[in-house]
């Protein structure tokens, strides 16, 4: 019979698509270079110039069958020793092929450990601000999410709030920086501390709570005093959630990987349940083609100094402005502070004058704005003018 | 915690995968040219030349932002509009783009049909011989699957079986022709039995029961005086779910579509059911290069005399030998009795000969195996001997 959970989730769909699509429709209305949507975190640099030689070469030389044929559901076994090579040199943290299960993107990743670690009746705790979509996916496994909300203006870990929302329920903690929405990067001694604390709650519960570390933004970060510590060497019970949809700027060809870290204890078991969770979820392998891309393209990036440039463009103006902006390391968001308690009725003005944001209320942490920068710099600049008006607006 | 339901489906992978690694390992030890896989599905026909030809000119032509950007998560309306064109005028069933979600494969499409129209304590009727997965996929939607055997020895439905199998918890009925195990293709009348009673069911029960065609073999037919009925025409309550991978000879890269029938009722409401299912599941979009690759390739297909040559001389040869065979009118796999009442036994017999079949007891249809005969035809050839002398060891 018809599940209403899921008939639900279809038909509250993602909020930042449905304001994508609002401004498509915009732009067929009154013109693309009249709209500024800052909606969505669409790259908009094209894919490394790697990306493209690789598809060709190995479309032209490889024999047909091979390239499109069906692949182990884990992944390649080339593929999957390239990126544990990739790891082990890049965080000095050793992992062979067998932690590796190649993903259609983090995504897909984060429902197959959700769906392997949680049970009904399980807690798992998000950080807020958080992706709209990791209450789905916790739902979806039989658990209930937990928000703990970050602390302002540096957008870390409320601790206190933490602490009290740890219980023996609690089967798994998601992190995520640098962040979506929030472009913030945790600092290391806030990761320290989130690991401690959860090293002496599994003492005391006896059992594991996972660390979930989402990483589509991992390698997206502009200031060169800012780093990102890489989580299995911190705490052994984690898995990361890798993306190269970023990176390459090829988000809609799926592309990531789950890492199950070799110090977790049991993590054979605890892969093959993540193993199992894809599976039920109809999985059978990542593209063929992309996998075979993947060895060749590891180290490649499109060109981070055009969203650096951004930010510093829109930071610098929205502040100037009198916005209240959190530190933007990473990502290719900006979070800004509704001038007024309502985010959705900011929303509204700024849509007023073309300027499209998403309000914060589905990132768990209402009053506040995502503004999205990756688009083309002069397009920022032409927001400009709006941006100031309706700060002066507010009067601020 | 830790699902026990999740590590076991891990830890129990599919048999076919299991021999097939084996059928690997062994040809390393002897080499390939020695080892008569027969075991997975796994098309050895290349992409009809269209594939390369279209992928190659939309990466060097088009630009590569938009080549690789998110989609929406139903699918580029463009391929959409393309596939709905196509299904309305080859099966004279009008669709529009709105009851298509493009889709990673059928798999994937049938994981969200199964989570969008099971809940707890619903069963789903599967007709014996049946792909592994389905009962993966019924469980993980917290449903029961319920087997019904076919008719010997023309692979139709055991309609008292059938009968006495439906109840008030039947949610949904799968049919699969051409059969995968089997290659048996279901003849129009048992299809429109099964649709009556279907229908019958429906009044009585006061709700509805759907009726789920998984399609990937449906261009997959040897002889022209078999047809493959549309199953939308003969049943309102009916999902297809459509693969890409055999006719374009790219399973590795992962390209289907879920239709939902236009004439379901509240058929919008249901289509909204398996779009949240599939956010759930954490799918984004179809990888957007194989999306952009399909309206230019809907009406290519692989060489299919290759697969109807390889049938004939296999078909041929087994039945000579004094194997009964289903009649393998589709797909690409002959269906055979095994010459003990323990296939594992007659698999462990083929595989001291270097020939490497699947005993069906996963297919949920003991005392046969399955023999894929998507190799090299001169491999086929080079096998017969050896199943000439099974046959004779076991004084067939």
């Amino acid at each position: 019979m018809l599940s209403d959970t899921m008939r639900s989730f279809g038909k509250n769909a993602c909020i930042i698509r449905e304001i994508s699509a609002y401004g498509a429709a915009r732009s067929a209305q009154i013109g693309a270079e009249n709209v500024f949507d800052f909606s969505i975190g669409n790259p908009n640099l094209p894919a490394p110039p790697a990306v493209r030689e690789t598809l060709v070469r190995l479309l032209t030389e490889m024999d047909p069958v091979a390239l499109h044929a069906y692949t182990p559901a884990v992944g390649l076994p080339a593929v999957r020793q390239a990126v544990a090579g990739y790891i082990t040199e890049t965080y000095d943290f050793p992992v062979t092929m067998d932690s590796l299960y190649i993903t259609e993107g983090a995504s897909t990743a984060l429902a197959m450990v959700f769906h392997a670690v949680c049970q009904e009746g399980d807690e798992v705790i998000l950080f807020a601000p958080y992706f709209t979509e990791y209450p789905v996916f916790v739902r979806a496994a039989g658990a209930k999410s937990v928000d703990v909300p970050c602390t302002e203006p540096d957008f870390q870990i409320d601790f206190n709030a933490f602490q009290a929302a740890l219980s023996d329920k609690t089967a798994a903690v998601v992190v995520n920086s640098p962040n979506n929405p929030s472009g913030v990067v945790l600092e290391e001694a806030t990761l320290r501390r989130l690991c401690a604390i959860l090293q002496e709650k599994e003492r005391e519960v006896g059992h594991p709570i996972y660390l979930i570390s989402d990483e589509p933004y991992r390698d997206l970060v502009y200031d060169e005093d800012v780093t990102v510590p890489y989580l299995p060497a911190y705490y052994d019970d984690t898995f990361v959630c890798y993306s190269y949809s970023k990176n390459l700027s090829i988000p809609g060809e799926r592309l990531g990987y789950l890492l199950v870290s070799p110090r977790m204890r049991d993590w054979q078991e605890v892969f093959a349940a993540c193993a199992g969770a894809a599976r039920t979820m109809g999985y059978i392998c990542t593209s063929s083609l992309f996998q075979h891309l993947l060895p060749a393209c590891l180290t490649e990036r499109v060109d981070l100094t055009v969203y650096r440039t951004n930010r510093d463009l829109l930071y610098g103006a929205l502040t100037e402005y009198g916005f209240t902006v959190a530190k933007p390391s990473g990502a290719f968001y900006l979070f800004v502070k509704s001038p007024e308690p309502d985010a959705f009725a900011f929303y509204e003005k700024a849509k007023s004058r073309e300027i499209l944001l998403v309000p914060s209320d589905d990132f768990g942490y209402p009053g506040y704005v995502r503004v999205s920068y990756c688009v083309d710099t002069d397009k920022i600049r032409r927001a400009l003018p709006g941006f100031k008006a309706l700060a002066e607006s507010y009067g601020l």
